[in-house]
């Protein structure tokens, strides 16, 4: 058992509603215990240039609800990921020394990582440099193994289905064909909860067979049914990763695609507009582009729950000794699964057992 | 295997945010098989009365967020409750013989029951009159065995944190002692989680000894401790079933209780106020009462989810044959329970973990 | 023209969402003239004391949309109100030199006021006492002349309409009598926008002759008229003002009357469900207490738009050289109306037109 | 005073929130007076081809809050409108006595028709026909002279508002330079409304001299000013009518130009992103394209009472022999205004006063 007398806190990569909750648990439960909580500021750029700050039960009060993180984030990386054989390395760099020498200096005797596969990554790999982490799940895409949910995915869920709310009183009126596209990265996580939330008439998801994951030709047939059956409009949900057979099964990029395949997306919602504007339809396809409205806004009572439970139980596997551990939820439990093996399944594609829902309740 | 041609649904007791939700997702399951659903309108007394009318796709079509229910509810009950020895026996009534005669005359070859534990408890009574029933459990008050959750309780706790947050800005420009009273009968599941999802200073459940489940003396405490760092105001969330320990133990009522122990609550967090006014403390109690809100609005996308995937599997369940259960959520997963076991655990008191963290977080 | 270098700003009275959209634009219309802001503490008690501190742009940052006000408030009164002749005189205390005293000493230019008539009250007292200041109408309950609306009465308005919306889904449901108590003191206009903006079927004021403003008879007569129409339910809406002609046209009290009449409402919700409960309704009454919410919570669009041209103004109005005057909304315009002559209006009832509509619109 | 028995309604132009509760009004105040309502389906389409149905109490009851148009609606017009000598005439159709017709044939004594400047100018033409008409002015835009607001307005900055306050969460967290493409046409109410209401760092708009409203060089300019304060990101409003400097004050249009120079926008808020990204800035824009979300959803408090008023007053217009005008908030009152008179201040720019209160707030 680890005397444990200063933990380090840090949020890293995209943020997500619900990471000020959990800030708030780890200081609370830390406080509650005598122990000393230091926020490092900016994701791994903090621990690696030393930036650093006390986080006090009043820094951490009234936030509970707060989107974003009082922490800041970025997406620095102390390791350079490369590509061998195939496959990608992760090869430490100074920043590794940098890091491991800070956290002496500062005397911290536990480090938890709030962040997605990027973030969670790092921490699963300093533990070879004697650095002891505890990692905390969140992202809106929800594609982090060894837990049923992330940080973030249920208040990005809320802002789709509101979305779709909203699109459905309107798309009644008129003869209209509503385009949402939606976050998500490789994996349908956001698309498929959002849309049966929201009650979308098609769900496009990038999960699927290589040569596509969709075609437009069966995106005009539901819509065509429809119409035949007196529907004057559809909504449609498309992922940002959703990959058209009709371009071969490859992404829809807005900007350049990285040595890893990483591209930024988003432009699928447009390019599908435009193929069905060359269909023989009635209706004139609208495209919302949803974007970082989907990590905005307060957090729901499901993140705040979820949050503060992941805070509390971080702080006492760091007292337990149980390092290199993300907290997971199962059923209603939260229980310590080993890093390697939670990143192992990253991308994490969404449950087939909601696909196969959705494929029942809105069988376009 | 059953041959099922047709199915019978109902909801009863008092209503949820999400049980259109199941209802919509059952008839397009049924649909689907080619199978013909009925809706018995205001819950039991529906088949009591043989008052059915056929549910299609158009009936269904735009009520997957709409609180209330369609079909109407009740709290019609065909057996008769009778105290003996301690115990409460139900005693069937002709209403029984009713039942069982008009889903035969219209053909039901399988009931779905949407309801809380008495509604579910006659579905489980009536299965040794031949009734094949499913039960799907909905009650805000989460206090249904069998399953992680049911529809409501989280459309419930985003009413009770919307009004925490509310709260909290109003709370901090004054010195305030703000007292919200919320639903749960005999279970503290709404103060909970709505009250570590709010923020709030102070959770009263009812769950506890015998000789009460909290004290005027601690809340005073509290209060006190809290204008001693400096914090102008205190949130205490309370359960309307909770009971002071200055009352011996019992729930305050506003109104008459039954034969059966059962009081009309909703009169504690005024019967609090009015005992801290009497303390020597430099805030003044207010006291909101959400009652019959905490039952609206719009169904939150997790019970959507929810209420969607638990009507799926009401009717996959009926087609294998599978009656007597209720669709239980379990982690990521819907099983079917048998309904005599989920009932045996009502009510189910809240979980013991989360009164852990609740002590930990709001340590009042 | 003054020369205006620092001007000072204070918030008193119960507070509302949109205080601190007006601190905000008073900070930053101030500093492009590159004046000084100071900000007292907790209402009339900040000059009071001479508790103030420095507002910077930094300071309002980030606190457009947050309901309750960063300055605190109070009801702290430097005169003492006494009723002689049957009419109520504000005699100055010494409270009144020391405000007078603390302005010069901060050399305070120009005093904002932000509050309802109490606080706006003491700003025009001060005139002859040579403070120059100018205020900004805020209070929910919207009873202050010389403007069509104040800031915090669209907020409310939006609180009070949201939980109507919630009752409705769950009125219909069930067989129910749904009482809703709201805000606004002597004067209807919370109630009678809400109820309108709502839906509510009976609309129940403060405004109307002295032996009552409404009867408990007349709401029975609409209920039961709904049920022969095959409603099921009806929704009341009751101002905590309105005074039942059953009870002579007082006002129904939790706590004391003060010397001046101002009793502590807040109980003819739960009144006119025990009246209503002796009555042979089918429909048993049920009441929620928004109490609170009504202050809270984020400032809607309106509020943060006219709090801020309220800001604006105050200061251009002080630059100007115009006081003892507030920013008044007449129609799309902002004016400087002498606060004697609005403050002379209070408490204004509620608009007649919109009175004449309910009766069309909710004719129960 | 002509003796009206029938009143007909319809519905045109883009939907928006409130328009369902003027129908309601409608019917309730022509029910008092014992007058028949009939609505035409999908705008001038239902008075043109007679598709009509009666509008009985039953059919506005619980759509109160509803967004989009039970009646349905359409952009269908009876007069060809042709340019000649720059100026655009509207010439008849056959469509206008089919109109003439229909009316007689159905015995309609009024009409009310609710829309936008195409759907009230085509009320106004037909004035010659002896078609008598009252208008309702509805549109986000709030493009229409004769009234301070029109139906829609507040909802879609409701919208908006809701947008930014969210996006503001998460931009604290990242380095992020946040384009948000809002709707308006060719006039920047919705853009300064709701830039001002969620605390925009700049807001362009469509007004503006002929070379173009704005100019990419300027947000550059603002966007650098704030990293130099420190501030990580900024936030911009644009739109979708805004016209961009660098291409000679033109507006940036996905699709097609009509004859009458009407373009479909679409296009600004990816077109200042890309043009941002050739600027030396350390912030990735990212672009949100709130489309048709701003249309849909709940109508607010202040659009139901507005629309509420306006149908109460558009059929006591109506009862009084007041035809060819529409009804004009002024203040709080409703008047009647010409609608010729109205129409020829369309599309009505930006109150110059609030571009003012922009630039002062929002200096950017």
């Amino acid at each position: 058992m680890p005397n444990v007398k200063k933990i380090g806190v840090l949020t890293g990569g995209g943020d997500s509603p619900g990471i000020n909750s959990a800030l708030r648990a780890i200081v609370r439960r830390a406080s509650a215990e005598g122990i000393e909580v230091v926020g490092f500021r900016d994701g791994w750029k903090g621990p690696i240039e030393g930036d650093a700050q006390p986080l006090t039960l009043a820094d951490v009060s009234g936030i509970l609800y707060m989107g974003g993180t009082i922490l800041g984030t970025s997406r620095t990386n102390p390791f350079r990921k490369e590509k061998r054989d195939g496959e990608v390395v992760w090869e430490p760099t100074e920043k590794v020394d940098a890091i491991v020498e800070n956290l002496e200096k500062l005397s911290i005797d536990a480090l938890i990582a709030i962040g997605g596969d990027d973030t969670l990554g790092v921490a699963h790999r300093l533990a070879k440099y004697g650095v002891k982490a505890v990692g905390i799940p969140q992202t809106i895409d929800n594609d982090i193994g060894g837990t049923d949910y992330a940080i973030g995915f249920h208040s990005a869920l809320a802002t789709v289905t509101d979305a779709l709310d909203k699109l459905h009183t309107t798309a009644h009126a008129h003869h209209r064909l509503l385009i949402v596209e939606v976050m998500g990265r490789d994996s349908g996580w956001i698309a498929v909860y959002g849309g049966l939330a929201g009650g979308a008439d098609v769900i496009l998801v990038p999960e699927g067979p290589p040569e596509g994951s969709f075609s437009v030709d069966d995106v005009e047939k539901v819509v065509k049914r429809r119409l035949a059956q007196g529907k004057r409009f559809s909504i449609v949900v498309v992922a940002e990763g959703a990959r058209p057979r009709e371009l071969g099964g490859r992404q829809v990029a807005r900007g350049e695609v990285d040595a890893f395949g990483h591209v930024q997306l988003g432009g699928v919602g447009y390019w599908l507009a435009d193929e069905l504007k060359k269909r023989d339809l009635p209706l004139t396809p609208r495209v919302t582009v949803l974007a970082y409205l989907q990590r905005g806004g307060i957090a729901t009572p499901f993140d705040r729950l979820l949050a503060t439970r992941f805070g509390v139980k971080a702080v006492e596997f760091a007292l337990e000794g149980r390092f290199d551990v993300l907290t997971g939820l199962w059923g209603t439990e939260i229980r310590a699964v080993p890093l390697g093996e939670a990143l192992a399944q990253c991308p994490k594609p969404v449950d087939p057992e909601l696909l196969r829902v959705a494929k029942v309740i809105c069988p376009g």
